[in-house]
């Protein structure tokens, strides 16, 4: 199962006058936990192969709200590759804290080439998608 | 129609090394919007009725995105209230520039009483469904 | 005196759980004012010139903070350029509401040619010093 | 001596488009680091005592920027805690990579009382100044 688990905590700047971490704040997070993921993998959300410049930007997000996440909350996402179209990568993550459920995600993102004011969906190439079904990474990580 | 439209523009800090609006940015100028659009009628996303604070938490958020918006693009969001529940609302929100449509969003939210350590759903009461429906502000807006 | 002053409204993803506008949206919005203050003059933070892609990041930035503000706050922000070095700018920031001074604070930046990895300084052009120099943009700006 | 290091990485939506992490984040980490400071002695920034509610708002922040951060980019920052004034806090923060400092910056805070609509200045109290003096949390941090 194509899976990975990671850790975080809402810091005062992710809250907001109502006491809870803010609603936006869950699709940074949702990054951040994709972009572990994909380093997890050797792999980053921005690269360059001959000569060419690459992204994944999003295509679409979503988060269902469950219980809210208060300051100094220190909680887990867990990210699962649910598909894995010809140019898209589609991930579910849940925000879970103390065993319970407090959101859900939905991400999904395409490759780009990312041209003078543009972008270009790209094919998935091979060694990314095998390098994305391991579950370590098969090089250091891309820093 | 309860409809309502407003503007906005792409700061700087809401862009990224990919050089386009942040994804995650899409969802603050979404709140933006619907805040507006309460104001529009003389409502808030937080006021205290009888020694109670009430707030309107997100339920869930979507955003599909269509086109990148850059540094200094100029915009418009329109509002739409596509459903008012018993204590919730469902927003369809419309990013446009220059008549294309750059992204589409959903907003849900919920009225909450908020008690110490948490959030009650309550009824919309009466005053609050009237003003929503009218095109104007009934009174000042609550600022 | 070369002084522009422009307005902006605490929106609520701005505040924190202590029910105010949060430190370091300060800056966020210092640098929001700078840019309305360049694009008044015709000017951009960004711009390229002869295929050299040019920025002007921040050298230092700081703020004082005499009292919050806090959600649906209007307020004006007065953006005076305190001095023009021989490629620096340092501006002077002052934050009113209802004639009050809620915060002052100052940024100072510097012309830099973008090359890959990284930033070189670079003396301000006579264009660049004419234009900010004059009180109305002395052409479109550059949207 | 009075210090205290943490690590922090750049992520995706702390970048511009020009490529590096936006000057406002830099204030951001500073309180992420302040805060970790305060927890490993026990202490939080915001907290209940004989039913009244406490926090630390900032009085003045500032940074100077040597060399900018960049997406992945891995750093440490120092707290170090410059002065503790009556009712007041001083901090000096170095930003570190592979040894070169990127970034240095000073928060100053104060103890006050939050009452409806305002802030009052407080006196630090012994047992937070005998907490903030010791190396290690003397009791479990106040999650």
């Amino acid at each position: 199962m194509n899976q990975f688990r990671t850790k975080a905590r809402v810091e005062f700047a992710d809250t907001d006058m109502a006491g809870i971490a803010h609603f936006a704040q869950f699709f940074v997070w949702m990054e951040i936990a994709e972009h572990e993921f994909l380093r997890s993998r050797g792999l980053s959300v921005f690269f360059e192969k001959d000569g060419q410049k690459y992204g994944i930007p999003r295509v679409s997000a979503s988060c269902d709200y469950r219980k809210p996440l208060r300051y100094q909350d220190e909680f887990e996402i867990e990210v699962r590759l649910a598909k894995l179209g010809s140019s898209s990568l589609q991930y579910e993550l849940t925000f879970e804290k103390g065993g319970e459920v407090h959101a859900r995600g939905t991400l999904s993102a395409c490759l780009c080439r990312l041209i003078d004011g543009g972008l270009r969906a790209e094919p998935l190439p091979g060694w990314f998608r095998i390098a994305i079904a391991s579950q370590t990474a098969p090089e250091a990580p891309a820093s």
